[in-house]
């Protein structure tokens, strides 16, 4: 099958090429970007040399509609809006890695995004593409929004519990940690390595635009629109997702009951995986991977739930999450080609 | 004035050492390590070559208690339990760095600690050495419990608005992050290079022994005693600590009003640095400093107060922190030795 | 192919699993490990949980041997000395990523690594599987001495212009420089991450054990016998090695005359990429592949030739040339199981 | 004294703040920005609330010259050229931290900073102010010209033994790491987090302008005007630099005789540690102070000497000897303000 990903000569654009040249059934027959056009890619990213050694074009809808089946928009907010719209057209499946697709109320969009929103028509056909959780829906879709980085591993960790009515919805805080690559290549002082180094910054307290997204499926499984408070941090390390989950329990459960919860939930999830009680995982442990690794601890004194939820952010945040979601669309079992085991240490 | 380090060869006493050595009135008169007795401090610490080249020494407290005004305890929990009574009886004062007498109630110490507590009588006359909470009280003491790490940077940052009565106690979470030296010098897994890099972890979920150091100072200031959460992370730096404090607000207030509080609250406290509104503190803009930095935000969608406050660990955390509280015995200006700026970048 | 590591609880084991584990014609079966026997390798290494979890074994020679077809050393000094003969005779192909079987002198061996050497006959039928070298021997080989991470990415660096005697050996000065998983996971000082971060050192001047080891090939290749100097040094990051290699020009020749050799030299060599005249390889590049870069920089004012070879330690400096070799070694070609890109950043 | 800083938003001028502010003599009095001017301090540094809360200005040189007596520049290429005159024949000291004034040959400053080179004039009256070496005339002199930061490790690692004529000057090759602070602060890919982390790159092989600087001093002591071969290398972390300093042995000494050709070329000069025989300085020693830590290693087998030299490159290397040649401009202890102990861990 062919491929094209708009905005390859990003982070989560190169992670794509890592993870489809690795997958049996994909080809890659474009690369698009609008800053670098004209470029090899190998040139902007030596470490693809004779791996993928081709030229990013600038994006012709026509002429790329024609040659691939599925393009992957991997792009700054804004720019899938118009392109996604004129993909679909021509038929071709689209999976969007931005978040122009993901929330379903435009005013929401609007408000959080400063954007004008997607339209109605197109916000319909799109499916918002948290694979365990939309697996079916996903597989009769045309366009998938893939998730935000924190918002997968914050409702992976969040939705079983929620579901069940376990926890009181208002009461739910996720505190995320994040490496750095999820701010992209684009030089600024927040990337600087001097900067960043040695250090542990809060940021977006209250604005960002991935508490939209959470609360968007939060409400959908316990039918009410409670806010939840998600803050930001930026932690000194390449790649990586932590989402620390405080909640309140309504009844007191033991860790070794939300544990088998967790168990049965993902049962069927390969990417999922719930530790022992006791055991909490740390982000090394799904460095490279498509996994989503689980902790839970039920703490008696507080009644409160704690739960430690990791991901990849280039990979289950962002690509990987991307090409299970094509593996969905296309009827694929979901791990082809993403079964590469962490890289560690 | 003379001075004597007992645990001199760990990363605390270290520190102690290179901020003694800028203290105008305190001299080194004695290092003392158990298990590196015989050795040049200099062995083990190149670093300090030419700065202060010293033998270790075994305990012996006579010794050491005729040539020494005060002695700092850098030390593994239980040391310091039957050591301190014992400098303290001739007339030393004393500092205790370790956790073993910061709580006031001795069955929760035996609890947290797993270890039998202090007499009555040697906590009767120790203080608890949060110096911005405390000054008074430690002016007029003989023994300092210095403050844990986290402890000092969720109580700086907490205890303004407990006093107030601003928010629900028992809805305070401490999502605490913190580098590694915190740890010690120790070799273990935990502090193994290929570990921590690139890593973050949750660890000792609902058993951190500083749990009930927090919650004894935050019963003390609103009169109830309610249970709180704390949740340690580490982070792949040296030093640093950062704590995120969330609390649901009582009434709704705005972030100026909550900052304009802590403002007047460390007003006379020239070691808290309250940042503006919007403004956040990082970890790295107090690296090797005694500030602890300050930064709120009030969400109103969710009622809910956030707090940002970091420290370094070592210094404001341990060190800085212990000779702040000798500055205080002694009748000097609090600051004396311990105007460094932090080293940045 | 059944497969057996010895050794399997060090990084070079763990790298050894995540590798064969995509490889197609491999099979794991057995695991050993002398101090972690009766441990799930998952309760040592969370990560590999649902991707191998399997005991680790006792070494019982004549069990494994009957079921598996080649077993990997991935032990410390002297561990294989004595193994690798018994499973050489009951005809299992090994391949040992230590040292113990690389110094083609016994009496070298004994000197450097201060052991008793392997036999003659054994040494005899080992062939130095540095694979792009030898690639020859190998295929018709029992045993494989799998090379040294440094020794690989110097050799690859600075055999070409060694052969065409462009250089003068006794010249030649090679500066190392490593991550820190090359130390493997047993606790140090010299791992402890507060003693590594922000931190460079060299170690080993003048005797560390991989200095036989290049200048073997590089007499094997030149016809004399000079000796050269090396020094490693330890850079605060978890993988990779820079080898900056130095060597005075016999005569003079430009950067792209070298560059020429080198590209003709490594033509057909998939895993050896020759960078362009001006571009220079970096660690990350090559961050979990099999590749080794290579970059040429004549210097007209000085006459002397610098070449800057990288590699990643655990892959192509340990466990990928390992399975290249197990490759070779079954007639497969070479690159099977070994494709996967550099993972950046 | 009254100071100036121009150049004051850079990482250089942040630490001669830093450093000042601990000199018992010295008051900031004027900090210059052209590209942040109008700008408080703190607004770019947090980090300097309450310690030092100043706007930066535009650079108006009659009024500068009237207030202080020193006047720094931490400035890019070309910007001191024309700005260093006009403050000097207004009588102030300068000190420049940047390339612009320490090279005596205009010729050669020409072609390596491809700039017009400074007057003659000035260029005569101007000290190169590697403190330990050239003492009593920048005690003198009116200008001074702070050394690079590689230059001033490679120098004070390299001149004994050139001085003594023990080494063949033309085989003397300087292998550089350094941290990402020399930089700056200024935004490039280069100094971007996900680049540089988990990375080491060697840059500006045979170009780098500190060659010249190096080989003009070297020539001065050997009375030679050999090439040497410098290269750079970019390593993960913030702060320090090492030089390993290779150089083949005219004649067959021990690491002991050279070791005390360094302690005695040393005696008098606190800031260089020289380590005893088979001990050798990390750059983690000397973090945050002005130490230079130097390691000598003799190799019988190749009759080479390898030299390690470490400074921190903010200190040592740009601010901390920058002040140190202040107090030897104005006749104080040239420990006045730089008797802080290295940051550990």
């Amino acid at each position: 099958m062919k491929v094209g990903i708009i905005g390859a000569n990003g982070y989560g654009g190169v992670e794509l090429i890592r993870l489809l040249k690795s997958h049996p059934f994909a080809e890659i027959e474009f690369l698009v970007s609008h800053s670098t056009s004209g470029t090899n890619i190998k040139e902007l990213y030596p470490h693809l040399s004779s791996i993928l050694e081709m030229s990013l074009a600038q994006v012709h809808v026509d002429q790329i509609a024609e040659s691939v089946d599925v393009v992957f928009f991997s792009t700054p907010p804004g720019v899938s809006l118009d392109l996604l719209a004129q993909f679909s057209e021509k038929g071709v499946l689209c999976i969007d890695l931005s978040g122009d697709h993901r929330l379903t109320d435009p005013e929401v969009y609007s408000q959080w995004y400063q954007k004008e929103p997607a339209s109605a028509n197109i916000l319909n056909q799109t499916v918002y593409g948290l694979s365990e959780i939309n697996k079916e829906s996903i597989k009769d879709s045309k366009h998938v929004a893939n998730p935000g980085c924190y918002p997968t591993a914050a409702l992976l960790g969040t939705l079983p519990v929620v579901k069940e009515g376990w926890v009181k919805e208002n009461s739910i805080i996720i505190d995320g940690k994040t490496g750095v690559s999820g701010a992209g290549r684009k030089n600024s002082l927040a990337t600087h390595y001097s900067e960043v180094n040695e250090n542990v910054k809060a940021y977006k307290l209250g604005t960002h635009q991935h508490i939209p997204e959470i609360e968007q499926l939060i409400a959908s499984f316990s039918g009410n629109t409670e806010s939840i408070t998600f803050s930001a941090h930026l932690v000194p390390m390449t790649r990586g997702i932590m989402c620390t989950i405080y909640a309140d329990l309504k009844e007191p459960v033991t860790s070794e009951i939300v544990t088998d919860l967790y168990h049965s939930f993902y049962e069927n999830h390969p990417f999922v995986r719930v530790r022992e009680t006791g055991d909490l995982p740390k982000t090394k442990e799904v460095y490279g991977s498509n996994y989503c690794d689980i902790g839970i601890h039920c703490d008696e004194r507080t009644n409160r739930l704690t739960i430690v939820s990791v991901i990849d952010n280039l990979v289950k945040g962002a690509a990987g999450q991307a090409i299970q979601n094509m593996n969905l669309l296309n009827g694929w079992d979901e791990t082809t080609g993403l079964t590469g085991a962490p890289i560690y240490p």
